[in-house]
Protein backbone atom coordinates (compact mmCIF):
# COMPACT_ATOMS: atom_id res chain seq x y z
CA UNK A 1 0.00 0.00 0.00
CA UNK A 2 1.65 3.33 -0.98
CA UNK A 3 0.59 6.52 -0.48
CA UNK A 4 3.06 8.15 -2.32
CA UNK A 5 3.39 11.86 -3.69
CA UNK A 6 -0.52 11.64 -2.09
CA UNK A 7 0.42 12.61 1.71
CA UNK A 8 2.19 15.78 2.25
CA UNK A 9 5.79 15.74 4.40
CA UNK A 10 4.05 18.19 6.90
CA UNK A 11 0.73 15.89 7.43
CA UNK A 12 3.24 12.71 8.07
CA UNK A 13 5.02 14.80 11.20
CA UNK A 14 1.45 15.58 11.95
CA UNK A 15 0.54 11.75 12.42
CA UNK A 16 2.57 11.29 15.15
CA UNK A 17 1.07 13.76 17.30
CA UNK A 18 -2.92 12.50 16.57
CA UNK A 19 -1.56 9.17 17.46
CA UNK A 20 -0.22 10.01 20.83
CA UNK A 21 -3.24 12.28 21.59
CA UNK A 22 -6.00 9.55 20.69
CA UNK A 23 -4.11 6.63 22.60
CA UNK A 24 -4.46 9.38 25.40
CA UNK A 25 -8.07 9.55 24.70
CA UNK A 26 -8.47 5.81 24.20
CA UNK A 27 -7.02 5.75 28.01
CA UNK A 28 -9.53 8.16 29.48
CA UNK A 29 -12.17 5.84 27.83
CA UNK A 30 -13.37 8.70 24.98
CA UNK A 31 -15.72 7.50 22.98
CA UNK A 32 -15.66 9.79 20.34
CA UNK A 33 -13.77 13.71 19.07
CA UNK A 34 -14.36 16.09 17.13
CA UNK A 35 -11.59 17.95 14.53
CA UNK A 36 -12.35 20.34 16.78
CA UNK A 37 -10.85 18.75 19.72
CA UNK A 38 -8.30 17.24 18.21
CA UNK A 39 -7.14 20.33 16.98
CA UNK A 40 -6.88 22.77 20.25
CA UNK A 41 -5.54 19.82 21.97
CA UNK A 42 -2.56 20.02 19.30
CA UNK A 43 -2.89 23.68 18.50
CA UNK A 44 -3.86 22.92 15.20
CA UNK A 45 -7.47 24.08 13.00
CA UNK A 46 -9.91 21.29 12.93
CA UNK A 47 -9.72 21.78 8.89
CA UNK A 48 -6.03 21.37 9.33
CA UNK A 49 -7.28 17.82 11.08
CA UNK A 50 -9.78 16.73 8.60
CA UNK A 51 -7.80 17.51 5.62
CA UNK A 52 -4.96 15.23 7.28
CA UNK A 53 -6.93 12.53 8.35
CA UNK A 54 -9.03 12.30 4.75
CA UNK A 55 -5.32 11.49 3.62
CA UNK A 56 -6.10 8.20 4.75
CA UNK A 57 -9.69 7.83 4.15
CA UNK A 58 -10.71 9.11 7.85
CA UNK A 59 -13.83 11.39 7.82
CA UNK A 60 -15.48 12.30 10.79
CA UNK A 61 -19.11 12.31 11.48
CA UNK A 62 -20.86 15.60 11.30
CA UNK A 63 -21.97 16.44 15.29
CA UNK A 64 -20.32 13.70 16.28
CA UNK A 65 -17.01 13.47 15.12
CA UNK A 66 -14.17 10.50 15.07
CA UNK A 67 -14.61 7.13 16.74
CA UNK A 68 -11.30 7.12 19.03
CA UNK A 69 -10.81 3.45 19.29
CA UNK A 70 -11.47 3.13 15.70
CA UNK A 71 -9.21 5.43 14.55
CA UNK A 72 -6.64 4.80 16.91
CA UNK A 73 -6.69 1.01 15.00
CA UNK A 74 -6.70 2.40 11.72
CA UNK A 75 -3.80 4.64 11.76
CA UNK A 76 -1.91 2.50 14.07
CA UNK A 77 -2.06 -0.07 10.81
CA UNK A 78 -1.59 2.50 8.33
CA UNK A 79 1.54 3.75 10.07
CA UNK A 80 3.05 0.48 10.84
CA UNK A 81 3.17 0.72 14.82
CA UNK A 82 1.03 -2.71 14.79
CA UNK A 83 4.48 -3.82 13.73
CA UNK A 84 7.65 -4.18 15.84
CA UNK A 85 10.53 -2.51 13.79
CA UNK A 86 14.26 -4.39 14.19
CA UNK A 87 16.63 -1.22 13.78
CA UNK A 88 19.93 -1.32 13.76
CA UNK A 89 22.69 1.65 15.90
CA UNK A 90 26.07 2.79 14.12
CA UNK A 91 28.40 4.31 16.24
CA UNK A 92 28.55 3.31 19.36
CA UNK A 93 30.28 6.47 21.14
CA UNK A 94 28.78 9.34 23.19
CA UNK A 95 25.88 9.99 20.62
CA UNK A 96 25.22 6.41 20.14
CA UNK A 97 25.68 5.26 23.97
CA UNK A 98 23.12 8.25 24.92
CA UNK A 99 20.53 6.78 21.75
CA UNK A 100 20.86 2.98 23.45
CA UNK A 101 19.82 4.83 26.97
CA UNK A 102 17.34 6.96 25.79
CA UNK A 103 14.50 4.32 26.72
CA UNK A 104 11.18 4.47 25.31
CA UNK A 105 12.17 2.71 22.05
CA UNK A 106 10.42 -0.46 22.35
CA UNK A 107 7.28 1.04 23.30
CA UNK A 108 7.45 3.04 20.25
CA UNK A 109 7.55 -0.28 18.44
CA UNK A 110 11.25 -0.32 17.70
CA UNK A 111 13.43 -2.77 18.95
CA UNK A 112 17.41 -2.27 18.20
CA UNK A 113 18.42 -5.62 17.53
CA UNK A 114 22.65 -4.84 16.73
CA UNK A 115 25.06 -2.00 16.92
CA UNK A 116 27.82 -1.59 15.16
CA UNK A 117 30.92 0.37 15.39
CA UNK A 118 33.91 1.22 12.65
CA UNK A 119 36.56 1.73 15.95
CA UNK A 120 38.47 -1.64 16.86
CA UNK A 121 38.59 -0.77 20.26
CA UNK A 122 34.67 -0.68 20.62
CA UNK A 123 34.21 -3.91 18.60
CA UNK A 124 33.38 -7.08 20.84
CA UNK A 125 32.52 -4.67 23.52
CA UNK A 126 29.19 -4.45 25.16
CA UNK A 127 26.44 -1.53 25.22
CA UNK A 128 23.84 -2.03 27.35
CA UNK A 129 22.86 -5.96 25.82
CA UNK A 130 24.32 -5.63 22.33
CA UNK A 131 28.30 -7.16 21.48
CA UNK A 132 29.15 -3.89 19.26
CA UNK A 133 29.84 -5.50 15.93
CA UNK A 134 32.15 -4.31 12.67
CA UNK A 135 30.92 -2.88 10.15
CA UNK A 136 31.87 -5.50 7.96
CA UNK A 137 28.73 -7.55 9.64
CA UNK A 138 26.57 -5.26 8.50
CA UNK A 139 25.22 -6.69 5.07
CA UNK A 140 24.93 -9.87 7.14
CA UNK A 141 23.25 -9.05 10.10
CA UNK A 142 20.68 -6.53 8.14
CA UNK A 143 19.56 -9.71 6.18
CA UNK A 144 19.12 -12.16 9.26
CA UNK A 145 17.57 -9.57 11.99
CA UNK A 146 15.43 -8.09 9.53
CA UNK A 147 16.79 -4.74 10.13
CA UNK A 148 14.44 -1.85 8.23
CA UNK A 149 15.52 1.20 10.01
CA UNK A 150 18.64 2.30 11.12
CA UNK A 151 20.11 5.24 13.26
CA UNK A 152 23.48 6.84 12.16
CA UNK A 153 25.26 8.00 14.98
CA UNK A 154 28.80 8.90 13.80
CA UNK A 155 31.05 11.89 12.74
CA UNK A 156 30.28 13.94 10.29
CA UNK A 157 32.79 12.85 7.45
CA UNK A 158 31.47 9.16 7.96
CA UNK A 159 28.27 9.78 7.39
CA UNK A 160 27.66 9.34 3.86
CA UNK A 161 29.71 6.09 3.41
CA UNK A 162 27.66 4.98 6.49
CA UNK A 163 24.31 5.54 4.38
CA UNK A 164 25.51 4.34 1.34
CA UNK A 165 26.41 0.66 3.17
CA UNK A 166 22.85 0.61 5.28
CA UNK A 167 21.52 1.34 1.72
CA UNK A 168 23.30 -1.62 -0.46
CA UNK A 169 22.61 -3.69 2.84
CA UNK A 170 18.85 -3.48 2.11
CA UNK A 171 17.94 -1.23 4.88
CA UNK A 172 14.32 0.60 4.10
CA UNK A 173 14.75 3.88 6.71
CA UNK A 174 17.91 5.69 7.74
CA UNK A 175 17.52 8.41 10.78
CA UNK A 176 20.58 10.64 10.44
CA UNK A 177 22.33 12.40 13.20
CA UNK A 178 25.47 13.54 12.02
CA UNK A 179 25.28 17.20 10.69
CA UNK A 180 25.85 16.32 7.27
CA UNK A 181 22.86 16.13 4.07
CA UNK A 182 23.25 13.09 2.88
CA UNK A 183 22.54 12.08 -0.64
CA UNK A 184 20.81 8.88 -1.09
CA UNK A 185 18.69 9.26 -4.35
CA UNK A 186 15.41 8.49 -3.39
CA UNK A 187 16.56 5.04 -2.42
CA UNK A 188 15.17 4.64 1.12
CA UNK A 189 13.02 7.44 3.51
CA UNK A 190 15.59 9.73 5.16
CA UNK A 191 15.47 11.71 7.97
CA UNK A 192 17.90 14.13 9.58
CA UNK A 193 18.26 15.18 13.39
CA UNK A 194 19.98 18.64 13.10
CA UNK A 195 20.79 19.07 16.97
CA UNK A 196 22.35 22.52 15.62
CA UNK A 197 19.65 23.59 13.75
CA UNK A 198 17.50 23.18 16.04
CA UNK A 199 19.49 24.82 18.99
CA UNK A 200 19.60 27.65 15.89
CA UNK A 201 15.99 27.29 15.44
CA UNK A 202 15.61 28.39 19.10
CA UNK A 203 17.58 31.23 18.87
CA UNK A 204 15.65 33.01 16.39
CA UNK A 205 12.51 32.62 17.89
CA UNK A 206 13.95 34.36 21.21
CA UNK A 207 15.34 36.87 18.53
CA UNK A 208 12.15 37.42 16.89
CA UNK A 209 10.18 37.60 20.57
CA UNK A 210 8.13 34.32 19.64
CA UNK A 211 7.26 32.60 22.97
CA UNK A 212 5.98 29.24 24.02
CA UNK A 213 6.59 26.33 21.64
CA UNK A 214 7.62 25.75 18.41
CA UNK A 215 6.92 22.13 18.46
CA UNK A 216 3.54 22.48 17.68
CA UNK A 217 3.48 23.66 13.89
CA UNK A 218 0.64 26.12 12.97
CA UNK A 219 0.27 26.32 9.46
CA UNK B 1 11.84 44.43 17.57
CA UNK B 2 9.14 41.66 17.97
CA UNK B 3 7.65 40.08 15.32
CA UNK B 4 5.23 38.64 17.87
CA UNK B 5 2.10 36.42 16.26
CA UNK B 6 3.13 37.43 12.71
CA UNK B 7 5.97 34.71 11.67
CA UNK B 8 3.61 31.85 11.44
CA UNK B 9 6.05 28.89 13.19
CA UNK B 10 6.64 26.78 9.75
CA UNK B 11 8.35 30.30 8.63
CA UNK B 12 10.74 30.29 11.25
CA UNK B 13 11.81 26.70 10.77
CA UNK B 14 12.58 27.79 7.58
CA UNK B 15 14.54 30.58 7.79
CA UNK B 16 17.42 28.37 8.79
CA UNK B 17 17.33 27.11 5.66
CA UNK B 18 17.42 30.26 3.68
CA UNK B 19 20.47 31.57 5.74
CA UNK B 20 22.56 28.30 5.01
CA UNK B 21 21.54 28.41 1.18
CA UNK B 22 22.10 31.73 0.66
CA UNK B 23 25.45 31.63 2.84
CA UNK B 24 26.53 29.12 0.26
CA UNK B 25 25.25 31.74 -2.57
CA UNK B 26 27.98 34.05 -0.98
CA UNK B 27 30.55 32.20 -1.02
CA UNK B 28 30.03 31.27 -4.21
CA UNK B 29 29.87 35.20 -5.22
CA UNK B 30 26.57 34.99 -6.87
CA UNK B 31 25.07 38.76 -6.68
CA UNK B 32 21.01 37.96 -6.72
CA UNK B 33 18.98 35.13 -6.27
CA UNK B 34 15.19 34.62 -7.66
CA UNK B 35 12.93 33.28 -5.05
CA UNK B 36 12.80 30.61 -7.62
CA UNK B 37 15.96 29.46 -7.72
CA UNK B 38 16.15 30.09 -3.85
CA UNK B 39 13.03 27.70 -4.15
CA UNK B 40 14.29 24.79 -6.07
CA UNK B 41 17.28 24.67 -3.83
CA UNK B 42 15.27 23.77 -0.83
CA UNK B 43 12.25 22.27 -2.45
CA UNK B 44 10.03 24.73 -1.76
CA UNK B 45 7.52 26.87 -4.13
CA UNK B 46 8.91 30.13 -5.13
CA UNK B 47 5.56 31.37 -3.57
CA UNK B 48 6.22 29.78 -0.39
CA UNK B 49 9.77 32.09 -0.56
CA UNK B 50 8.66 35.30 -1.14
CA UNK B 51 5.88 34.67 1.04
CA UNK B 52 8.24 33.52 4.43
CA UNK B 53 10.56 36.51 3.10
CA UNK B 54 7.99 39.35 3.09
CA UNK B 55 7.47 38.65 6.83
CA UNK B 56 10.69 40.25 6.86
CA UNK B 57 9.88 43.25 4.80
CA UNK B 58 12.21 41.82 2.14
CA UNK B 59 11.21 41.72 -1.52
CA UNK B 60 12.99 41.24 -4.79
CA UNK B 61 13.02 42.88 -8.10
CA UNK B 62 10.92 41.54 -10.70
CA UNK B 63 13.38 39.68 -13.19
CA UNK B 64 16.51 40.34 -11.13
CA UNK B 65 15.66 38.66 -7.50
CA UNK B 66 17.61 39.48 -4.27
CA UNK B 67 20.40 40.75 -3.66
CA UNK B 68 22.28 37.67 -1.65
CA UNK B 69 24.54 39.76 0.50
CA UNK B 70 22.03 42.17 1.36
CA UNK B 71 19.30 39.58 2.04
CA UNK B 72 22.18 38.06 4.26
CA UNK B 73 22.87 40.72 6.49
CA UNK B 74 19.15 41.30 6.61
CA UNK B 75 18.41 38.11 7.90
CA UNK B 76 21.36 37.58 9.94
CA UNK B 77 20.86 40.93 12.23
CA UNK B 78 17.15 39.98 12.33
CA UNK B 79 17.51 36.20 13.41
CA UNK B 80 20.63 37.28 15.77
CA UNK B 81 23.02 35.50 13.79
CA UNK B 82 25.50 38.24 14.08
CA UNK B 83 25.96 37.60 17.45
CA UNK B 84 26.83 34.94 20.12
CA UNK B 85 24.75 33.49 22.32
CA UNK B 86 26.07 32.27 25.26
CA UNK B 87 24.22 28.63 26.29
CA UNK B 88 24.20 26.18 29.23
CA UNK B 89 24.25 22.90 29.37
CA UNK B 90 22.17 21.12 32.13
CA UNK B 91 23.08 17.13 31.93
CA UNK B 92 26.49 15.80 31.50
CA UNK B 93 25.18 12.33 31.15
CA UNK B 94 25.90 10.25 27.91
CA UNK B 95 23.97 13.07 25.84
CA UNK B 96 25.25 15.89 27.67
CA UNK B 97 28.74 14.36 26.53
CA UNK B 98 27.44 14.20 22.70
CA UNK B 99 26.47 17.70 22.75
CA UNK B 100 29.51 18.36 24.09
CA UNK B 101 31.63 16.71 21.58
CA UNK B 102 29.21 17.32 18.51
CA UNK B 103 31.15 20.55 17.18
CA UNK B 104 29.83 23.20 15.40
CA UNK B 105 28.33 25.24 17.83
CA UNK B 106 30.52 27.88 17.82
CA UNK B 107 30.39 28.52 13.93
CA UNK B 108 26.77 28.54 14.08
CA UNK B 109 26.63 31.52 17.10
CA UNK B 110 26.73 29.34 20.37
CA UNK B 111 29.47 29.56 22.88
CA UNK B 112 28.86 26.76 25.69
CA UNK B 113 30.23 28.53 28.59
CA UNK B 114 28.52 26.49 31.33
CA UNK B 115 27.67 22.62 32.12
CA UNK B 116 25.50 21.76 34.76
CA UNK B 117 24.47 18.41 36.79
CA UNK B 118 22.80 17.22 39.77
CA UNK B 119 24.77 13.81 40.60
CA UNK B 120 27.54 15.19 43.18
CA UNK B 121 29.99 12.77 41.28
CA UNK B 122 30.13 14.17 38.12
CA UNK B 123 30.08 18.06 40.14
CA UNK B 124 33.95 19.51 40.12
CA UNK B 125 34.70 16.84 36.60
CA UNK B 126 35.76 18.58 33.59
CA UNK B 127 33.77 17.84 30.40
CA UNK B 128 35.86 19.35 27.48
CA UNK B 129 37.26 22.67 28.61
CA UNK B 130 34.33 22.97 31.16
CA UNK B 131 34.22 21.96 35.30
CA UNK B 132 30.80 20.77 36.03
CA UNK B 133 28.69 23.01 38.15
CA UNK B 134 26.34 22.08 40.55
CA UNK B 135 22.65 23.14 40.20
CA UNK B 136 22.69 25.68 42.79
CA UNK B 137 25.38 27.64 41.15
CA UNK B 138 22.70 28.00 38.01
CA UNK B 139 21.34 31.35 39.21
CA UNK B 140 24.58 32.85 39.84
CA UNK B 141 25.92 31.78 37.08
CA UNK B 142 23.08 32.34 34.41
CA UNK B 143 23.37 36.32 35.26
CA UNK B 144 27.27 36.44 35.44
CA UNK B 145 27.80 35.06 32.32
CA UNK B 146 24.52 36.29 30.66
CA UNK B 147 23.37 32.64 29.42
CA UNK B 148 20.45 33.14 27.06
CA UNK B 149 19.98 29.44 25.88
CA UNK B 150 19.84 26.55 27.91
CA UNK B 151 20.23 22.65 26.44
CA UNK B 152 18.14 19.86 28.56
CA UNK B 153 19.99 16.92 29.15
CA UNK B 154 18.45 15.50 32.04
CA UNK B 155 16.37 11.97 32.29
CA UNK B 156 12.52 12.46 31.72
CA UNK B 157 11.32 12.84 35.32
CA UNK B 158 13.56 15.43 36.14
CA UNK B 159 13.04 18.24 33.06
CA UNK B 160 10.01 20.32 33.84
CA UNK B 161 12.09 20.93 37.48
CA UNK B 162 15.32 21.73 35.40
CA UNK B 163 12.80 24.34 32.66
CA UNK B 164 11.09 25.96 36.08
CA UNK B 165 15.24 26.53 37.14
CA UNK B 166 16.34 27.93 34.02
CA UNK B 167 13.07 30.03 33.94
CA UNK B 168 13.66 31.48 37.15
CA UNK B 169 17.24 32.23 36.44
CA UNK B 170 16.26 34.04 33.60
CA UNK B 171 16.95 32.09 30.18
CA UNK B 172 14.84 33.29 27.70
CA UNK B 173 14.86 29.97 25.42
CA UNK B 174 15.01 26.51 26.37
CA UNK B 175 16.03 23.37 23.80
CA UNK B 176 14.33 20.05 25.61
CA UNK B 177 16.15 17.16 24.90
CA UNK B 178 14.21 14.79 27.57
CA UNK B 179 11.46 12.83 26.15
CA UNK B 180 8.51 14.85 27.92
CA UNK B 181 6.58 17.78 27.39
CA UNK B 182 7.35 20.75 29.33
CA UNK B 183 5.18 23.47 30.40
CA UNK B 184 6.46 26.95 30.68
CA UNK B 185 3.56 29.24 30.72
CA UNK B 186 4.73 31.01 27.35
CA UNK B 187 7.45 32.64 29.80
CA UNK B 188 9.91 31.64 27.41
CA UNK B 189 10.65 30.25 23.63
CA UNK B 190 11.20 26.63 23.75
CA UNK B 191 11.84 23.87 21.54
CA UNK B 192 11.93 20.23 21.92
CA UNK B 193 14.43 17.90 19.99
CA UNK B 194 11.96 14.07 20.58
CA UNK B 195 14.62 11.65 19.29
CA UNK B 196 11.68 8.75 19.53
CA UNK B 197 9.34 11.18 17.57
CA UNK B 198 11.93 11.28 14.66
CA UNK B 199 12.39 7.71 14.38
CA UNK B 200 8.67 7.08 14.55
CA UNK B 201 7.98 9.78 11.90
CA UNK B 202 11.01 7.66 9.72
CA UNK B 203 8.73 4.09 10.46
CA UNK B 204 5.90 6.47 8.81
CA UNK B 205 7.81 7.30 5.79
CA UNK B 206 8.75 3.68 5.18
CA UNK B 207 5.08 3.08 5.69
CA UNK B 208 3.54 5.26 3.54
CA UNK B 209 5.95 4.03 0.65
CA UNK B 210 7.47 8.12 0.41
CA UNK B 211 10.81 7.95 -0.73
CA UNK B 212 13.65 10.57 -0.26
CA UNK B 213 14.19 12.92 2.74
CA UNK B 214 11.04 14.14 5.33
CA UNK B 215 13.60 17.12 6.16
CA UNK B 216 12.05 19.68 3.37
CA UNK B 217 9.40 20.68 4.14
CA UNK B 218 6.74 20.74 1.24
CA UNK B 219 3.45 23.15 2.76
Amino acid sequence: MSYRAKVPKPTVKRLSLYLRELEHRVEQKQPTISSRQLGDALGLTDAQVRKDLAYFGQFGHPGIGYDVTNLVDRLRKILGTDRTWNTALIGAGNLGRALMAYGGWQQRGFDIVAVFDQNPDLVGQWLENHRIRPMSDLAMLVKERDIRLAMIAVPADRAQEVADRLIAAGVRGILNFAPRRLDVHQAVSISSVDLALSLEQLAFQVSLGLLGSLDEDDD
